[in-house]
């Protein structure tokens, strides 16, 4: 037989793959030297839907990590620990790693890789991010002759599934959340997405890899989509935006060899013509801008046993092509080539337009002398809308230009000092 | 030095391939060890957008293909012959193959791609299909592990952005080709464009990766835009459709290992919530069913020198990893595997909806007459409108459920033979 597979996990990542590998009907040929030779589970006597010999399933994982006979460990477990610990062990023993795992990866990623350019084994990680969407392989390969500029995506499918029908039912953030908890499209604790914490952990994965350097996941600014009211949704679609959970990795003063980028997870007003505004639900896409190709969106489903499988599956293929065809050197395209770490910009030195509503209390003069304190610090406003009341307060809308963050947010805290301003609700950025 | 090329042609995307490769500050590494070693030109005396020493450029292309230093030939001249020529020649002694020539590989694949497995090099196409946008090595690796179901593309720029102005414009076609050959988005002779035969080369290419054989260019049928005009356009908007040219392969009965697929080229009725509704102007996009992976969608510029030149660099990049990594054994991930042409199932077993519109002389009655012919073939209707009057005409417009496109032509014949019938202006499927 081919290429020894060992899988740790066999949940609804772990059973889609199997399924796809043991039924290799119309599929790439090569699929069929692989030989699924052990499987890691936590319990032999849960019933499966897949059918494995009994001498292919087993509890200890250790072993099967330890066993000179498997090439290939599949992790797809999930989780920090034992994941973590499987993975470098597996990699000290000379094994090639594929995983979804991107919270192991965001984290643990130069202890992994360090480990992996040592051992000379390859650490795969398609199915970490995007779900199906072939977005890794590319950026390794066909995307890599290109100085990227920036990568915006939209990577979590729970937050773009509830901010859809916020959008479309103009509900609250709180009622979709509890429906969707019942559906499935939420979890229990809907921390990591809503916070948008797994978002984090995906585009430090996307950043690194576009921008050629290691990125450390408190580097990322993280703001999640609770604070997202409905009222803003329906001002945002009168100004013409959709709002969606961003992604964002973008060089900030291009070009060069190992440029200082910005790397952030918010919530962000997004026109309504751009490729980004029409991703709606579970669904997920990368946008990608580079030079000289312009700009590429890839977009797929963002999450589920199959989309995932595929992209697991990927990557076991391009191994198996590899463990074929290949020398001893690492194959430049499949390997992590970079030890330094990006250079990140502080958001305050951030440029982009932002979006502001200011509850105020007194009518007369208070759209001048919210003017003025963005004018004294140079923030120059696209647009400003008094937009209705709310009880005796009146509500006001404001867009600006591009400004450097910090400038905004000091014009901010002179405008919450004012005696007319009640309060400022949102401040949300704008793409 | 490195890896060394042999460019044939510096044109738009010659030019924007020798640029890119001299400027290789923020791109991936291994493009520094890339010599451009040979140029291939028509004169010597024309200036140029790129300065290259004079021991590079030269008119004697068979003296490049025969040079027994050059490892790559890079052949952007474009045209059938002697494109053809050099091409194999240079396959004959050995080289490998990056080409953005759609037309020659569409027509001439079964003899290139016989030779080049024969002399144990690659031909590489990533530019010959939708411009900057990864899909051909998306195709052939990430997923390539799923049986695909179907790849349905906009793959023609200029007649995307002619039916995207003709849709916001409500302008007839003639007017906007006028305009588009004025603006440079069309060409003088738009035949190509606008009869979908550029589109008909690249869908034969991505069938034939899609679907793992070969595909004779005469067996895709092919329709083109020029009898689509601003009424249609205009019907199908309030139907909740916009109409595409579409490229489309998909498999008439999956799965299997070779199922018979449909390989075609027309305009069609797309619902506005397809991602491929909001892919306007030049841009392209590629939608792919697989499964386990479900729906991707690939977007992206479908020309443009910088663009092209990011595909034609990307395929460099690949076979210099190749050619510094691998053993003599043929890499199945970047090879053509298939041998056997692909079984194409005939336009009249086609199953699909369709869109027609009717200019009828007596309305009493004539829905129903209308209706009986389709009933009697087994053609259900999902919409009849009778939307207005042309003079004395009264017009109606009928989109069908699913069937067999047989059956739907014999009715069709039979409701033209009516007396009420005067004609029967468009005939348009339906995605």
């Amino acid at each position: 037989m081919g290429v020894k597979l060992g899988i740790l996990g066999l949940g609804t990542v772990g059973t889609g793959t199997v399924q796809l590998l043991q039924d290799g009907t119309g599929r790439h040929p090569l699929l069929q030297e692989i030989e699924i030779y052990k499987v890691g589970v936590r319990s032999l006597d849960k019933s499966r839907a897949v059918t494995l010999p009994k001498s292919v399933l087993m509890t200890d994982l250790d072993a099967i990590v330890n066993d000179p006979k498997v090439d290939i460990i599949v992790e797809v477990m999930g989780g920090l620990e034992p994941a973590r610990s499987l993975i470098l062990k597996a990699i000290e023993n000379g094994k090639h790693i594929v995983t979804a795992n991107k919270a192991v990866i965001s984290r643990f990623g130069e202890e992994i890789f360090t480990s992996a350019n040592k051992a000379g084994v390859y650490v795969m990680l398609e199915a970490a991010v995007g779900g199906g969407i072939p977005v890794i392989q590319p950026l390794k390969q066909s995307l890599s002759v290109n100085r990227i500029q920036s990568v915006t995506g939209i990577v979590n499918g729970t937050t773009n599934y509830i901010l859809t029908r916020m959008q479309l039912e103009g509900s609250n953030f709180s009622d979709v959340l509890a429906d969707a908890q019942k559906l499935g499209y939420a979890e229990a604790d809907p921390t990591a997405d809503v916070e948008g914490l797994d978002a984090a952990d995906k585009i430090a994965i996307l950043a690194s890899l576009a921008f050629d350097g290691r990125i450390k996941l408190e580097d990322v600014y993280c703001e999640g989509i609770r604070q997202v009211s409905k009222t803003d949704i329906a001002y945002a679609e009168k100004l013409g935006f959709v709002i969606k959970l961003l992604a964002i990795a973008q060089t900030v003063i291009p070009p060069s060899s190992n440029p200082p980028i910005s790397v952030r997870v918010h919530p962000t007003l997004v026109p309504k013509n751009h490729p980004l505004a029409s991703i709606n639900g579970v669904n997920n896409a990368i946008f990608i801008e580079g030079e000289p190709i312009g700009q590429v969106m890839l977009f797929g489903p963002g999450a589920g046993a199959g989309a995932t499988a595929s992209s697991v599956s990927s990557d076991i293929l391009n191994l198996v092509a590899s463990l074929k065809t290949s020398t001893a050197l690492p194959n430049p395209l499949l390997g992590c080539r970079h030890q330094h770490y990006c250079q990140i910009t502080p958001m305050a030195e951030l440029v982009t337009r932002f979006y502001a509503r200011f509850l105020t209390r007194d009518q007369s003069g208070v759209i001048g002398k919210i003017g003025t304190c963005f004018g004294d610090r140079g923030v120059s406003l696209e647009s400003v809308v008094q937009t209705g009341f709310q009880g005796e307060l009146a509500e006001i809308v404001v867009v600006t230009h591009d400004v450097r963050e910090g400038d905004f947010r000091q014009a901010l805290a002179e405008i919450h000092s004012l005696p007319a301003i009640d309060s400022i609700p949102s401040v949300l950025r704008v793409l």
